[in-house]
């Protein structure tokens, strides 16, 4: 049970504070449990401000004596429900603020407008930007818990193709990776920040079942057993000679690795394998060409002009309305971390950005094909992560 | 894969209009999936519009084809983002909003403050208590899917017995849990509506694990495998003649079913078979006294009494600062639904509320014990939807 380096907790406050002066804020008032994480070290029950000079000061509403184990911060106190916080900033000498950040895009209306009322003399500006950006740079801690969860991810990719055989359900191959992940350490759960957007374990999708559209924002969404979650694994009876397409995530002490592999009980039809080592090729592509200082619209420009030249156009991240503008995005943790490789996220890679990058194909009615691996950006290039052979799996009928 | 009837659909749209009137609202504007799929049957991503008085306007943002399949409303549209809103009011003839309603407690600000610019001339009120008082009363379809999700829970707990051993991990048995969940159709994740709650499938707690306190609003927390999860089973063996506490929950068609049930391998200290035992009497208490008509804050009162009087206020719902202030809760397509049985929820049980019971007793590090059972309100009673036996589980060594 790894916890985040008291150092490195103190150097995210610090660099934080930094961009809180930039945008002249008095501080900034986080309520969302993994922002709170990211900052303090703990994940139970929290307000935590974080002021633009000052110390910060974390006030607890449950798990207290947890709280005094977990973070490093020096304020922390118990706090009886959110109606303290004005007092309490007070008792700390914080002057009155007039300027501060929330985080505007997960923070719940109600509290906004309780925050409003409560401060009737501060402008609230939305600092989840800031936090986001901060949060895509990843220091070597963070890496290697990645690492951690890239290695079980193997583990289970490895065991599972001794359980994939015809007529087992999508749903038990799920629960049998479910299973894997657990037993292995994996955390419990996949963070999304995205608005409505959630994740399962796996995702398990054979033959036609890759190419049913869903909500989620990827390329694959699957039928799932159910409208309600619609999306991943469903009671389908795996075949052979179609694609088995299996996205896995997993998450060690908060930090998620995301893959997908391709299985086939024999063989694909030959369209599909062409476009699976297309994908294997776009792969080769990203690791000559990613680099710090590299545009990330440039990185999903060059992916999509190379799919185009194969003929994929039509099946590249998705068909018809299912198709999504992205091939690769931020892990940590949350699993819709940046950067984008998107042709709208104008940033250039840097070093210790983490990155799924996942070209796929998907063929509506056949199945979804391709690979999806994680890569840290280093001073140089990128280093892949992921341990598993960049290989279409292939298991004898 | 059932869906909600046509029928049911219309009747819980024109259930909320009339509760929209009552409050003098033109309409109301939906984001949240749950609260979409509840009125629409999909959840794919779309912003559903209720007017007062005529039919509702689905505007789908992905997937499109799938949502004309799942639902049984007229007016479905894809939209190119939210921005077309105003417009697309306007095209059905929606005059300009003045009172409308929005879900306060969990849309996000940066969408709220977009719908405050975009509709400058309305004044937005939160409706989300309205959709949660409604929604708590459930029909025959909704008790039957829950029957379906206790069906899975029941033979989760005959199937795990075989796997419950001296030296296996509480990871181990999570795992296994959640393999059989999903085998049986589990449809992959257990939605909760509170800020910042979230929950894996299972929380195994054995020993000392059940009294380590955590965030999450439940008399046990557990300590997970990571601060960053904070919650449900860890690293720890399981051994003999300790409390092994199952919390277990799975969603069939989006509804959940949450049961909890104590397992020993051997025997347990007397004062905690004793406490099991008082579990299991506060059950038959609230079996008897559970009607329409009574008051939640009594069947509360009844509860801790009954407590008291064993000399167990102490371990009620926890202890020490883990202590909660409930013992039930309603369960539909969240688990953290209406009615709470809570001092403070002043609202009395009707017919059709279905809700999880949960006499639990927390021994500070000797572990957890106690019952959750589903229950659903009649016209005369409550019946117990919960399949196993109201039993101490014990497993020979």
């Amino acid at each position: 049970m790894d916890k985040i380096p008291p150092q490195e907790i103190h150097q995210r406050v610090k660099n934080f504070q930094a961009d809180l002066a930039a945008h002249d804020l008095d501080g900034a008032l986080l309520f969302q449990n993994v922002d709170i994480f990211y900052f303090s070290g703990t994940i139970q029950s929290s307000i935590l401000f974080i002021p633009r000079e000052s110390d910060p000061i974390l006030m607890v509403q449950k798990g207290f004596q947890r709280v005094r184990e977990e973070s490093p911060l020096k304020n922390i106190l118990a706090i009886n429900g959110k109606s303290h916080l004005n007092a309490t900033l007070h008792d700390f000498g914080i002057r009155r603020l007039k300027r501060a950040g929330l985080e505007m895009d997960v923070l719940p209306a109600q509290l906004y407008l309780w925050l409003r009322d409560s401060f009737p003399q501060c402008r609230f500006l939305d600092v989840s930007g800031l936090i986001r950006r901060q949060r895509m740079i990843k220091c070597p801690y963070e890496v290697n818990q990645i690492r951690k969860a890239a290695r079980i991810l193997h583990q289970g990719y490895m065991e599972i193709q001794g359980f994939i055989k015809e007529g087992v359900s999508e749903l038990e191959i799920d629960g049998h990776l479910a299973f894997i992940a657990r037993r292995e350490g994996h955390m419990g759960i996949l963070r999304m920040r995205g608005w409505n957007q959630e994740m399962t374990y796996a995702h398990v999708l054979s033959g036609e079942s890759g190419s049913v559209i869903s909500f989620l924002n990827s390329p694959h969404g699957g039928s799932g057993n159910t409208p309600a979650m619609a999306q991943g694994a469903g009671f389908r009876l795996i075949r052979k000679n179609e694609p088995i397409g299996i996205d896995y995530g997993v998450g060690i002490n908060g930090y998620l690795a995301d893959q997908f592999r391709t299985f086939v009980i024999g063989d694909l039809p030959p369209d599909l394998e062409r476009a699976h080592h297309c994908s294997r090729e776009i792969h080769d592509l990203f690791a000559r060409e990613a680099k710090p200082g590299v545009p990330c619209p440039d990185l999903y420009a060059a992916a999509k002009d190379f799919a185009r030249s194969a003929g994929l156009s039509d099946n590249f991240m998705g068909h018809g309305e299912g198709q999504v503008r992205f091939i690769g995005h931020g892990i940590g943790l949350e699993i819709d971390e940046f950067p984008l490789i998107a042709p709208n996220f104008e940033e250039k890679l840097a070093e210790g950005m983490v990155l799924a990058f996942e070209p796929k194909f998907v063929f509506p009615g056949k199945g979804v094909v391709g690979m999806e691996d994680d890569y840290v950006v280093t001073s140089s290039g990128v280093e892949r992560l992921t341990l598993t052979e960049q290989v279409l799996i292939k298991l004898k009928p």
